[in-house]
């Protein structure tokens, strides 16, 4: 469960004012220590368990901050800046910080409800386009609502978890009926992802601009997705297996709070959308993606230009009277962009593998093979000028495993 | 969150033979009793808290005793039966008996992931016809696999919560745009839920053979159900908002062990499933249900019609290598006959409202109105002759909340 790639993190130092570091939170454990919270300070972790006086934040996981609200997030955000700001408390720190490289991290929070959306015209209109050729890329609803579904809560994991290669049925075009056997087009999605810390009422709606109220910070997130069991499968009632085996997540929650000079206006809507998802908070993120393949990068995904915001695909969520818990997640769908080098997933970058890609070592690959390494890191505008990082989230293929 | 048709439960005893009753498990108050678990018998409920010597029992959900397996679960099982047919221990549990219509039921387990499949080819078939009226009713890989979605665990609810009317997108087929407002085709799908007590590891599957190691047991299930948000919404990620809305459960998990009498071979299946789906371990239960609608039934579906058995599912549910959690919660799909008085929906039974059905007092009904009272209650044949009953699971629809 360990393996945050430092180098990610560390960069988040870069603009070395500390007074407007991210500080994102995590879960951490050393030899000595068992899982403590910590938020990530240069190339350090602060342990949180003494240093701050908040019950919440002695607990191996985040729930109980997630749940104390916007409030008490800022107040505790102001007395962290300050204990790493005001040289008077650097010896009471001093021993509860801890190497970045020195620690493992774990799965930051226990996920509530896992609900992935699509929220990127230009992934949509892609995958449209190879999934169902003859038809228009966008269905007719795709304009009008943020379309979603639910994923599986209880396989997402932390960065650095190895993904098996599932096995499962699948059936080309060509062949008359499916086989049983490891996926043959496994892939990545690079998302972004929501975390909600205060829950709502059964019943009720949370309008978008409550979004901030909910939401504490997000995530990078990799959808881990089995083409050929998804496209076998998908018809009527969704992706269902491939998608559940793994959802990798970064170990570091940013919080909303450190993203305020990424907030944009998102690209325009036409047609308008319904008032329940009118939106005018301006959370379309300058977020700026990139996947690495065994090291090399080989896309970079732009936030900026995702179609739904999150605040809108909250409200939405809720729109039924669907209430929230804490630890909720929810993910905006693969970020691409209009450039072939800006699309979040190898099915996009390949032509659904038609056209594979070249690695600079000779290497090429049109999905996934075993041994893989994927990482996927973003950046965004820090206050200060320049890019802070928002960390990582990786995992390596195994081979898949042979049924009992 | 009270309000078990007690009725329902007191034909528990109606076999009248205490070494054979299904003893299902509960978590109940009463004006002096915070949450405890216990197990219905005839019209009481015994509290295990201090009868049975298990530490799991002292907590306000199942999900510890889940957790313990088959065999413990055998274990409490006996001593339970003992404690209520030895009249040794008569003034012993005398203390710890509670009129089951005094006291008040909660949802008994905590729920992990929440996974609807559609396992009755009838239901599929009549759904294919009205959804997809140009095509096959059936999607080309339906009797290749068990199809299933997830849902939204953190709206299961237990039996007697109000079901507050949705709202959302809708948008029929004669309308040029979608509108923002509360349903008006709301519908029920009376499905049997399989309760997940042990769970498995990431990157391994579970095999048929292994059902009865990992489910618990069963509980009645109501997934509520938005036809025209549904509609609208589903392509192509499947079922989102037209169902989190609400899914009502029964309060008393019956064990699968009170069910052996109704285990039976399913319908033969054409063509015959891969390897891993052969299960030759006879799931498909007769359990026969009862929709009631304000009091009046309505249709009486046969679960031993069902074409997927829920060792099938469970074995495709982890053939990804998906993990299973404890709390995990698998439902069937809507349980729908070959009759036109066999079905579990609405949508069947009145051919998506054009053909309303008439209730004995003069009403007649399309789709749910505010104020309509569901109620799910099913039987199971009991080894001593004769049918117990699984109790119910009921709800009122009240109106739509006006978005703040």
């Amino acid at each position: 469960m360990t393996g945050v790639v430092s180098s990610d993190l560390q960069a988040v130092a870069s603009g070395a004012n500390h007074s407007i570091e991210p500080l994102p939170y995590g879960v951490f454990s050393t030899g000595a220590l068992h899982r403590h919270i910590g938020v990530a300070i240069g190339d350090s972790v602060l342990d949180l368990t003494s240093v701050v006086d908040e019950a919440a934040l002695r607990s191996t996981t985040l729930n109980a901050f997630l749940a104390l609200g916007r409030e008490r997030w800022a107040q505790v955000r102001t007395e962290i800046t300050e204990l790493l700001t005001d040289p008077s408390h650097r010896q009471r720190i001093h021993p509860f910080l801890h190497p970045l490289d020195e620690v493992s991290m774990h799965l930051p929070f226990d996920v509530a409800d896992y609900v992935d959306f699509y929220a990127s015209e230009h992934h949509a209109s892609n995958v449209g386009r190879l999934f169902r050729p003859d038809g228009p890329p966008l269905t007719p609803n795709w304009k009008h609502l943020p379309i979603g579904y639910h994923g599986r809560g209880g396989t997402v994991v932390p960065s650095g978890t190895d993904i098996v290669r599932p096995t499962g049925q699948r059936k080309a075009p060509g062949e008359s009926s499916p086989t049983d056997g490891p996926s043959r087009r496994l892939d990545i999605e690079a998302e972004l992802g929501f975390v909600v810390g205060v829950p709502s009422s059964l019943g009720t709606s949370v309008p978008t601009a409550d979004f901030a109220e909910h939401v504490f910070g997000v995530v990078l997130l990799n959808d881990w997705s089995a083409r050929d069991l998804q496209s076998w499968e998908y018809v009527p009632l969704g992706p269902f297996l491939g998608k559940s085996f793994a959802t990798s997540i970064s170990p570091w929650v940013v919080p909303l709070a450190a993203l305020e000079a990424a907030r944009l206006p998102g690209p325009a809507q036409d047609p308008a959308p319904l008032e329940y998802l009118r939106d005018t908070e301006n959370w379309c993120l300058d977020i700026e993606f990139e996947v690495r393949l065994n090291g090399h990068p080989v896309s970079r995904p732009p936030y900026r230009e995702m179609y739904w915001s999150p605040a809108q695909m909250l409200a939405h969520l809720t729109s039924n009277g669907a209430r929230l818990r804490t630890g909720d997640l929810f993910a905006s769908g693969t970020v691409s962009g209009p450039g072939p080098d800006q699309v979040g997933s190898l099915l996009e970058l390949t032509g659904d593998g038609r056209d594979p890609i070249a690695l600079p070592d000779g290497d090429t690959r049109g999905y996934l093979e075993d041994g893989d390494v994927v990482t996927i890191a973003a950046t965004a505008p820090s206050p200060s000028g320049g890019r802070f990082a928002l960390g990582s989230v990786t995992g390596t293929v195994r081979p898949a495993v042979p049924r009992r």
